[in-house]
């Protein structure tokens, strides 16, 4: 199987690769005739000028790069990816532009993906996701000189343009609420500790707690798999000082701490009150339903892909500001039992 | 911003452009010192052979396309489609392949991208999914002579390369099963009634019906969504013959089926018994867990990408039946109340 080429036309055209040329770029040297045959044998087996052809004439790669550097069996389980990629999708397609997608190992080999796809011409632009504390991909793509938008706080873009919401208010909302409750000890189970938008989420967690001189708190990191979460969850409501309430870095692990309590007969949320982070449906069919920090993330997804979209288009956009995060209240939630009358 | 080229390391160096191409391209014509200077000065602007170039020396695209013809919002809710692609991300990944991912509105439009894609030398070989009766890109993709997989039952893939599971087989388990727990009167809420498996299952389902001569049977079909999901449940459950189990053809459908019964005050399963095609959290977590029929979907994304790769490398594959689904009872299938001592 072969792409056809240039000599394909030729052979068939019973003329020389230079005549398909010139005929194929409207150059002087065929007559109209040998033109049209070679013009209509181009069509008939489905030649197209290739991407760097195209791309010297000033074409776009029409595509954008996105590389995701987790295992792909998680990002099979995490709806905050699949809905991201689905709102990045629902812009791109509406514009027929394509993502190039890929898993990698570490930050080294997404650095020379983006060296290789920009290089080649495969990509217009990229979105930068996850982004870590002195993160080494900013430097490089900067100096690549090519479009991006890092999904991700400005304090950790460097130059590059960001596409982000303030957790540090959703954190303090969630705290507050929690605090307004009766709620005196609780715990947070997060993320990864490297990743920047941990770092503000535990920052805001401590602030608030120690503003509201709440008795005790404790944050506990994990890689955001169920396993980890309810792993963390058992430790936290085994000792003799456990918090009435945990709030989780996303509602897989919200959901597996559920499921720990109850194996523990603790009532929710009689003796823990649970919020996840983003709503998708497993947190409101399980019982109780679970309170929630909601975000809209396929219009986020698309919010990045049309900054990303003017970047390319060649316009200067300082960034984009989504909306924080929302607290939807559901049963998971509510006084603890020792604060009741 | 602008991808570095040859003219750009030819001012640089000083040199004709010409000089360039004989220095990179390891042609005489330019001394060692000269072609030393310029390959230091390619890597240090980052410069690299364009894909024409590369596709011309006979370099592989790395690259493989998926189209898919949903609504992208729908994508982000359908936990079948993030797994099949984080499958097919694991096999890629390990060959450090992308996958070039858009959202298309229709054949027409995906035909078109396959033609520009192929053309172009953007992939070097593409999954089609989603396989319709008659389906009009089986003879434009068999004519690009493009390596393909289809995922969908060889009935449907003419001369392409299928990877399939065999629904028949696990439709016949299912009825089967209720049969043997006292269910006479079957429903089976469908996918979309154009795509070949939803044919596949509804034969299937009619015959084994037949075969053990159920009272009655009868199918609905939908769009996959939730909202579709619970009108068809509600109808079937306020009529006056309403069925003593649902077989749903996604989990998403028949979680809202669940919430449908607890609705209308019907226990489950003792008025009602309900299994989910596909296994995912959702089923796990909702109250009573949903039986379901359960398949590796990653690894069934993954054996789709292995088998492009093999002919990518121009192997001849037949193609690859993957391990049928299989029933996992959990608490929403039993005896019919009715049928009870």
């Amino acid at each position: 199987m072969k792409r056809p080429t240039i000599a394909d036309i030729a052979r068939r055209a019973g003329v020389s690769k230079v005549a398909v040329s010139y005929a194929l770029n409207g150059q002087p040297g065929v007559s109209e005739a040998t033109r049209a045959t070679i013009v209509a044998i181009a069509e008939e087996i489905g030649w197209r000028p290739n991407s760097a052809a195209r791309a010297l004439n000033g074409a776009r790669a029409r595509s954008i790069g996105l590389a995701l550097c987790r295992p792909a069996r998680i990002l099979g389980m995490e709806p905050f990816f699949m809905e991201l990629i689905s709102g990045i999708q629902d812009e791109l397609s509406a514009q027929s532009h394509a993502l190039m997608l890929q898993v990698v190992r570490d930050h080294t080999e997404e650095i020379d993906l983006y060296r290789r796809w920009w290089g080649e011409g495969r990509i217009d632009g990229a979105i930068l996701v996850d982004l870590h504390l002195s993160d080494p991909r900013v430097a490089v793509v900067e100096s690549l000189r090519m479009p991006v938008v890092v999904i991700g706080h400005p304090s950790g873009s460097g130059p590059l343009t960001p596409v982000w919401s303030d957790d540090s208010a959703a954190v303090r909302e969630t705290v507050q609420y929690l605090a307004a409750l009766g709620h005196r000890r609780i715990a947070r189970i997060a993320g990864l500790p490297k990743l920047v938008h941990t770092v503000l989420r535990d920052r805001a967690f401590a602030e608030t707690c120690a503003e509201l001189a709440l008795d005790g708190h404790v944050v506990v990191h994990t890689d955001y798999t169920g396993e980890q979460g309810a792993r963390a969850t058992r430790r936290l409501l085994s000792a003799p000082d456990r918090p009435s309430a945990i709030v989780y870095d996303n509602d897989i692990m919200a959901v597996a701490g559920l499921s720990v309590a109850q194996e523990l007969r603790l009532d929710v949320p009689g003796d823990l009150s649970i919020v996840a982070w983003d709503d998708s449906p497993l947190s409101q069919v399980v019982r109780p339903p679970l309170t929630a920090l909601s975000r809209d993330i396929p219009a986020y997804g698309a919010h990045a892909a049309r900054t990303l979209m003017s970047l390319i288009a060649g316009e200067h956009v300082p960034g984009f500001e989504d909306a924080a995060a929302q607290l939807t209240t559901r049963g998971s939630t509510g006084a603890p039992a020792s604060s009741r009358p």
